[in-house]
Order: C-alpha cells, then sequence, then structure tokens
C-alpha cells in the first residue's frame, strides 16, 4: 500500500493490542482493514491460514458480497490498522484506481496459494 | 455484468467455437475475458474446477499480478467474449467503479469455494 494518504477522511485509524480479536466466521462484516503497522493473523477452523503484515488488507470480503465473515482475524501483535466501512470502500474504488488494483492483487495472491493447495 | 457499453472500445469482441483453448496453465497471461455467452471451463491439472457462465469473467489474475496463467480455460461451448488488455482493464477500473466491484466479487466467489474446499 505504497500511498495512506488516500485513508485520510476515507478510514478510521485504530490501534489494538495483540491478541484482539477483529472478527470471528460467520459474523456479519462492515469493515474492511488495511494494516498500517504489526501482524494480524486469518484463521478458518482453528488454523492460521495466514498471516497479513503492515501494507496488506483483510475483511474485504463481506464489504465485497455482504455475506457473513469467512474467517476469523486476530492481532497477532500490537496492530495499527485502517478500518473502511463499506461507503468509505466505495468511495475508494471510485477516487483510487490504484487502490482496486490493491485489493484485487491480495485477492490474487490468496486464489493462486488456495489453489496450488488444493489442486 | 449489467453494463456491457463499459466495453465499447475498452475490449475486442470474439466469438470462439466449442474447443478452443483460451490459454494453458503456465502461459503468460495478456488478456482478461468477460463471457457474453457460452460457458467456459477453468481447468487445473485436468480438473474442471469451475464453469463460468455468461456474465462472468476469467483470466484476471495474469493482469492484476502479471503472472502466469494459474489454469487453463476452455470454451465448453460456441462461445463470445470480451476480451480486455492490461490497458483496457486500467481504464475501465478508472472509469467504471462498478466493474471494480465486479472483478472483486467474481475472485471473492471462488475465494469462499476454495476457503470451504479446504479447511
Amino acid at each position: 500500500m505504497a500511498d495512506l494518504s488516500m485513508f485520510a477522511g476515507n478510514a478510521e485509524i485504530r490501534k489494538v493490542p495483540a491478541g484482539h480479536n477483529f472478527f470471528f466466521a460467520g459474523d456479519p462484516g462492515d469493515l474492511m482493514y488495511v494494516v498500517l503497522s504489526g501482524d494480524v493473523e486469518i484463521i478458518i477452523n482453528a488454523k492460521i491460514v495466514e498471516t497479513v503484515h503492515s501494507g496488506g488488507m483483510f475483511g474485504e470480503m463481506a464489504l465485497i458480497d455482504r455475506r457473513e465473515r469467512s474467517a476469523a482475524a486476530r492481532a497477532k501483535t500490537d496492530t495499527e490498522v485502517a478500518a473502511i466501512d463499506q461507503e468509505q470502500f466505495i468511495s475508494l474504488l471510485a477516487t483510487h484506481p490504484f487502490f482496486s488494483i490493491e485489493v484485487m492483487h491480495a485477492m490474487t495472491e490468496r486464489l493462486r496459494l488456495l489453489n496450488q493447495a488444493l489442486f
């Protein structure tokens, strides 16, 4: 995530301690997060399936299809995130094409990893 | 894909017969495709992992991360597609936020399916 200025007015900056649960699988999803510092673990069925580092993002799927969370997310370390709601997400997509590419890039990485693991 | 007019000037419309191979795993990827009519099978290690119907898309991952194709794509039926190159893709993202959402929606569906299958 090269340009954090795009989040000015388009996100809420939050600091959370290690161990903080952002959400659990099955929760309704109303926010996505960009990690500004720290590490966040993505957990499915008690298995850590990904660790998101500074510059990465998580929680975008529920904003895109408005379905429930498919995984849990927990701060592995003290973590600072930009929290982006549905309206801010659409605004960012409309005004920052680079943000669209970043979201798609994160999703592509996950799809390639899952394809390799599964097939 | 509700509004096909966005592809005017931003895509090449192609008709291909059943059995046509759009690409194979490992190929360099320079185009993504939106299916206008017909069905396209996505194949990994000789296994059909998805069938893309009219309104769906495929091949976007290689445009996003500029890596090789992770799967093969083959027309199951006579098929009409809109073929979109890198420059047109960026142009569509910048001018049609709805297109960004459609791409992300397709990727989210795949991620949820793979998450269910894998974990």
